[in-house]
């Protein structure tokens, strides 16, 4: 199976200079969308596509530059600011317009002096969430993470037995997802009587947490009642962002049950900006299967499509940056090829049962933990519940967030022969 | 404390004669907001007021008949389609407009004449769900419901040791919430294992069930990190409808630990059309307390605010009409003061950890079931977790819903020396 084509070629370089550099996460291979203005403005937000350092503004583009045949029409919504309709056309449209701005942005293109002048320095702009969200939903696919988390809120029973059949997931709250750079207010909320006493306690959030996740973005939706294939669903999802789905512990392990997570979860969740494409993603797929013993997926979520090439290799950082420090420290790295579930098979169980989901719909994969102990993706894990406490550089310690603390999630795909593509980053810093 | 004024007045009538009769849900104290459109076309959505068996449309009333100062702009987004913009105004842009459609619509009106030109008949119009809604949570302030239920899954533990103290809720999913009249395909899904056998099933749902709920509208928002007062949510709220928060238990048993309820839900929810406004529900407040003994509210949640009147006297009911049945048989009755928690308080517990709420998100008050056996409001309950079969007027038997089956929630308020307050009816049909 060739999943790769012209626009993968790790030799691609481009016009924009900084696209070519060994380091950046937006060569030419990758070509994210965003949604950006001019900082400092209340201009109508724009999409762009990141490029090096630099935003290659669709509208300008759409407006100043020839392109080839049906290109201005996919161009069109984006030129409105809209990646949503875009989103909804389907994997031709977004492998068409990649094709055309691999192209245009190529060394040597005749489009070059055109979009020269589209271009806008990241560093000019102020990023708004990439799309409009209509349902957010949280999964659970870290094996790692549940099995760690388990140990801390049921000792006696860590792991659930519907863990290995079924994709968990839980929706989430829309309103309170922010872009990267988001302040993020430590929450107030209830936490369970101290020992003896009866009645809860009120106050803020003590055990305040950040958790490593990919966030899936759902490109084209399904009809209410119609549930997706795994073939379906493997082309239907548009990309892949950074997800901090920041914590409340202490509020979290009060009021989940029966229910579930919910003030300890909706007070933010931070995305990174820049969405990056299923398609740019390609030469990372790895093959995917669950461990020979170990319960394998039942029918509907076909494992067989997915043993090829289902599961992706992306390296997943966390770095903390506290007030005295002056450069982000790094906390952990872990890999999404870890997951126990493909991204395909989490579309897939999400429509099972009839529940529509449309373009835009944001899906977190749940923390990212790897195997080994300095792996966990959230302090609850790395500091075992808070009872073995982080020392930073500075000599500082952590057991939670401190207010002043700044979290990083970080993401990058690379290896031998291939283009490196990087997700950005998802930055959020805890206010009092 | 005087809650009631001249547009509550029980002796008021109107000249739409449909709306004086004694059984009506829609008399001019009510004067519910809903979106519509005349039946069988596509023309665009509007916004109108029950009054009898007619829709006072508010796009032709706006522009076809005289209004007091500040009136027209009140009716602006309703002409155009747009709840939620009035929504967010706020009490004092509710009343006002409260007073003046009363006033339109008393017998012997000035406006009269040209409001009758306004009308349209129910029975004639196609109705959508009333507003954009953003997000939606469903909360659990039914507590013969929590402890009922509680029993079938946990035995040992029907009511969790938070469950007083914690006004328990969960987000649930926007893109599957559907207007009176929904076709509800039986969902899907994983159940757990057969007794001796280690691999869960997949199939159609065995326990398809529905859930007697009322849905809070909110009016105004609030900031992410500012949480409102219980002053604030006293009045923020715009209104409520009823809701079936169908539920597909054999799938939900298998999923919902430890994160909570998803396929099981998420496949379809049911409202009403018509928002019954908080103005219109005043006379019907009734004293909230916890019952001496049992764990009384945190501050926060200020009981204090919510002595006098802050529980409503809401009769609910849920009726059956089978395939076989000429006319729906009522299944059960409660009444919506038996709630654990208060509407403003369930504002006040969703904002309180920073959490921004948006007008038009809906808030699932939670199954209402009574505290007697025959008030459960599911079939879970009435049917002791199915081990107790229901016998319908035609002989047929239920535990849980069968295709063909249309459930109806209808609820009214109605009381000596008071106007009968009705929310119409959120009706659902299984299919196959």
């Amino acid at each position: 199976m060739n999943l790769t084509d012209a626009t993968h070629d790790p030799k691609l370089r481009s016009w924009v200079e900084s696209a070519n550099a060994a380091d950046t996460d937006f060569p030419i291979q990758n070509l994210p969308y965003g949604r950006f203005r001019r900082a400092k403005t209340d201009e109508p937000w724009r999409i762009g596509v990141a490029i090096g350092d630099q935003i290659l503004d669709l509208k300008l583009a759409a407006e100043q530059c020839p392109w080839g045949d049906g290109v201005p029409e996919l161009l069109r919504p984006l030129s409105d600011g809209d990646l949503n309709t875009f989103m909804a056309l389907g994997l031709d449209a977004r492998k068409r317009l990649r094709e055309a701005l691999s192209t245009a942005l190529a060394e040597g293109s005749d489009q070059g002096p055109f979009l020269e002048l589209c271009l806008l320095p990241q560093d000019q702009a102020q990023m708004a969430l990439p799309c409009a969200i209509g349902d957010y939903t949280d999964f659970y696919t870290g094996i790692h993470h549940a099995t760690a988390v388990g140990k801390l809120f049921r000792p006696d029973n860590p792991l659930l037995p519907n863990y290995k059949w079924v994709p968990i997931g839980y929706h989430g709250r829309v309103s309170s997802i922010g872009v990267s750079g988001q302040q993020v207010k430590r929450p107030m909320g209830q936490t369970a009587p101290a020992a003896g006493d009866t009645t809860p306690a009120f106050g803020p959030c003590k055990r305040l947490d950040y958790e490593l996740e990919l966030g899936i973005l759902v490109g084209t939706g399904n009809e209410l009642g119609s549930p997706k294939t795994m073939e379906q669903a493997e082309t239907d999802w548009f990309g892949l962002v950074l997800l901090n789905d920041w914590s409340a512990r202490d509020i979290q392990a009060w009021e989940y049950q029966p229910l579930g997570p919910f003030l300890s979860k909706n007070f933010a969740t931070t995305i990174s900006p820049w969405v990056v494409t299923r398609e740019a993603l390609l030469p990372y797929r790895v093959p995917f299967a669950h461990p020979s013993g170990e319960p394998q997926p039942l029918p509907y979520l076909n494992a067989a499509l997915d043993a090829a090439a289902g599961a992706m290799d992306i390296t997943l950082e966390v770095w903390l940056q506290t007030a005295q420090m002056g450069a982000p420290q790094k906390l952990m790295q872990s890999n999404f090829r870890d997951s126990w579930w493909t991204v395909a098979q989490l579309l897939t169980h999400h429509t099972a049962g009839g529940c529509n989901l449309q373009p835009g719909d944001l899906l977190g994969s749940g923390t990212q933990s790897g195997p080994a102990p300095g792996q966990g993706g959230s302090l609850l894990e790395l500091t075992n519940g808070g009872k073995a406490p982080l020392t930073l550089s500075t000599g500082e310690t952590r057991t939670f967030l401190q207010d002043g603390d700044t979290v990083i999630l970080r993401a990058v795909c690379s290896g031998p022969g291939k283009a490196r593509i990087g997700l950005g980053e998802a930055r959020g810093t805890i206010v009092g």
